[in-house]
């Protein structure tokens, strides 16, 4: 499959008409062709025409031919095979073997959402019986869940394949019957146009309405502020900096008909690191916490860029071992200059504030943009009076902070802005401590682990990739994981619809074989 | 139980400090004592403190202690007796009948909502297995969703019970274990602080900390504005006006956490109907038509404003009919003179567009503030062309639309805007045209109703009483019924946390006894 720097609009291929867009190699600063040109307000709307005109149809074909469809593209990234690995590695600077994983979560990531398809739960058909002798009559009563609308899809530019193009966004959006207009992040174009392609070719097969896909790409805001605020648009789905995220929120909310924006934006992740657990393996918890650090070159949303731990004797040790540690780790290549650019600067603000100092590092950058992993030390008490201590850098850079005693560390916690997880390092006797840490950090996150490391997202159906503001925009959602499809999807109640007319979901006899909540109890007859 | 006018915080009842407030009886004018006085930010601060201090608390309790405060509340409203209907029948002008019918609501949501939280479902227990033999290994992983903290919860003008201080929101709300600030509505303020006081003795009694509940009153804005914007609220319940509900969304979004906003605010419920129905019953659906657009003098959100219709000999039929029924309607008290100075304004604006002329009107009003029912009729090319035939004039108000053909009705349906409900008119030989419609009107409104009239939301699980904006200001959300929970929760996944702290919904064994999603298959054991 050639990479010809179109923009995928429906069953076209589109020459952008707007500033020339190139890939760029991180790792040498180098340009990978072919030039690709930006989309403009025109472009957007031709997709978002195709979206409406393939919504009605897309919507009424049966679940099971929506998941076949998201198992042909599944496999149709896979046939890309090493041209789609290439490319990657190239765009991102991501190293072979972490793209092959996540070319498989991203495959993995549509096939649980075609069994969630198979499955209908996501219907949630729920059936009220009429009660004609009631005072007053009671009517007949069913409800079921349908899609939104078209969804807007912003690629991110960590995942240049699970959360971009055919990510768990548009795998979502696209399994709860929603069209999908993805823009592409800039930071791999390529790529994208390889798996966009996938996606048109799938639904051409599918036989589905050319609408239900389309690729834009362009440079800075305009086309993503035109795509969120056109009519068409239903949701939008976002990973990526909080700025950015803002910037989407802003736009969905100052629409004559709001949307609901789905930004998974910023989180720095908080472990906390009890007494026990640290005397009894402390030096083991700090080498673990590093490579967790500097995995992915910290580029994870679930990076851990916070280490809170009590004085004592068992913290010189994992600060030693910590050091230790980090003094071997590698500067590596970070996904974009604009990224290195922003980590270097996050750094040298952290570094600027007064009370907070750099106790360890890794080796010295041997190349363009790569990031040397930085380790920095406050306490609690500078912590909570200084608030840029709690800025996200986005990178292999992490606080540890130390506190006096558990009172401390529990306000510390009590403090914290919204997170995407938050860590707990406990051994039994810490569990009373755990306990009132856990009470707290539930509030604070989307997900609270135990004796492990936050970087690694499931996708499953208990996950969580979500939690409250400011690490998403929407804290009621997840974007990871078998419950992602319900952004996306909204309830419709049918009173009195004659049987010619209802949907199948809630047809008597239940013919697709459903759980249905019929009066109350749940059944799958 | 005495009214005393005073706000009730937490355990105390507190005299507010800020501009005098009055009930006022609809039906004379008159000024209905005692005096209240409006709350500032020092009331709305004591009120978020204690809610915040009573969260952890409340919302770590069993959910059948929860379910047994919830029939506690439902059973001290009924123990009110006439002391409340009468009261609620001075301040809204609103038949006794009416009012007792709307206790009876208000009594059963809170019980549906006991066994909603006996049920369990609501927490969406979801266990994946841990994979240790994986590559990489999965963790265990835990899912259950808890309650997303205090909740503002604005009484709503039209239902002085079923949607004010211990309404649905308030219901759905302290079930998902949010305490709960009330903004009484300045209309009913003896009946919310009767009913205020029926929930504080439940807090009480139940042992349960006080600032679970509390009501505030107040004049304008400014309260209101204090309690959204107040940190320690997570969520916000409102049921009125369209400039009301946006109000409060700009306020929410503007925090530095943004929070969700459920308003219902503006629907005019189409009716479409027919051509055969027409034919057969268009006289009987005219006199139906009109005693739902009368029902409760028009202030339902569910009023039928609009009902769509072809030209032809059984409109002529219809039109006639409706006219015939409406003369012989008699003007009513509105809510307050607020109400109906905005009704007659309305109206008014409805009379100045051009091309829509008013075909008939019920009996003159004989009283203050009573409202004279009216039927316009118009064109769909008139009524594409000027905006404000669509515009909500709450109050028994409708328009007739006449269409050429069903395209035009298609058309017509196709530029709604949201809606709370979409009525159908059709039998059998209609229903391919219904069908057509059908698949319009899903897109545009939480229910859609056959043969039927729009007033009368049932309380059961299948109910929607939401819809697209400007119906609602979230359309994944019902603020009626079963599932009108899910506003105020959020999930929390829990990775590799030790036996001991895990909560009881997600504990081996289903201690609970829920239905649980276990490696993706429901099971309750």
């Amino acid at each position: 499959m050639n990479i010809t720097g179109d923009m995928l609009i429906g069953a076209s291929a589109v020459r952008g008409t707007e500033a020339k867009l190139q890939a760029i190699d991180p790792a040498t600063g180098d340009v990978i062709g072919p030039d690709f040109h930006g989309g403009g307000a025109a472009e957007v709307e031709r997709a978002c025409a195709l979206a409406e005109a393939a919504f009605d149809e897309y919507r009424a074909i049966s679940p099971e031919r929506r998941a076949t469809f998201l198992e042909a593209i599944a496999s149709g990234i896979e046939a890309l095979g090493d041209t789609l690995i290439q490319r990657a590695q190239r765009e991102s600077g991501l190293p072979v073997a972490r793209l092959q994983g996540e070319r498989g979560r991203t495959a993995n990531q549509l096939r649980l959402f075609a069994s969630v398809l198979r499955d209908g739960r996501w219907q949630s058909a729920t059936l009220d019986s009429a009660l004609p002798e009631r005072t007053p009559p009671r009517p007949d009563l069913r409800m079921q869940k349908i899609p939104v609308g078209p969804v807007a899809v912003f690629g991110a530019s960590n995942f240049p394949l699970a959360f971009s193009v055919a990510g768990g966004d548009t795998a979502a959006a696209l399994a709860a019957g929603c069209p999908v207009i993805v823009k592409a992040h800039s930071a791999h174009l390529g790529t994208s146009e390889l798996v966009g392609r996938v996606i048109q070719r799938a639904v051409a097969d599918a036989g589905l309405p050319e609408g239900v896909f389309s690729l834009l790409v362009g440079a800075g805001v305009n086309i993503g502020t035109a795509l969120v605020t056109h009519p068409v648009i239903q949701a939008v789905g976002f990973t990526g900096s909080r700025a950015g995220g803002l910037a989407l929120v802003q736009a969905a909310n100052n629409r004559p008909q709001p949307i609901p924006v789905y930004a998974e934006m910023s989180s720095i992740n908080p472990m906390f690191l009890l007494p026990d657990a640290m005397s009894n393996r402390g030096p083991q918890i700090a080498r673990d916490f590093v490579e967790s650090l500097v995995l992915g070159v910290g580029q994870f949303c679930t990076n851990p860029g916070l280490a809170i731990a009590m004085e004592g004797p068992s913290l010189d040790a994992f600060r030693e071992a910590a050091i230790a540690a980090l003094t071997e780790k590698a500067a590596a290549t970070m996904l974009t200059p604009g990224i290195h650019a922003a980590y270097e600067k996050g750094v040298a603000q952290l570094g600027d504030i007064e009370g907070l100092k750099q106790i360890g590092a890794g080796k010295a950058p041997a190349g363009p943009n790569q990031a040397r992993p930085v380790l920095f030390e406050t306490t609690a008490q500078r912590f909570a009076e200084d608030h840029r201590a709690q800025a996200e850098v986005f990178g292999p850079s992490s606080v540890l902070v130390v506190c006096q005693d558990q009172a401390e560390m529990v306000a510390l916690a009590t403090r914290l802005e919204g997170q995407l997880t938050a860590t707990i390092q406990a051994d039994a006797p810490d569990y009373e401590s755990a306990g009132r840490l856990l009470t707290v950090l539930e509030r604070k996150a989307g997900r609270v682990l135990f004796n492990g490391y936050p970087t690694g997202v499931e996708v499953s159906h208990a996950m969580v990739h979500g939690g409250p503001f400011p690490a998403t925009s929407d804290t009621r959602a997840t974007s990871v994981g078998a419950t992602a499809i319900e952004r996306f999807l909204r309830p419709v109640c049918y009173q009195n619809v004659p049987a010619a007319l209802l949907p199948e979901a809630l047809k008597d006899g239940n013919p697709l074989g459903l759980w249905r909540l019929q009066d109350g109890k749940l059944s799958h007859r």
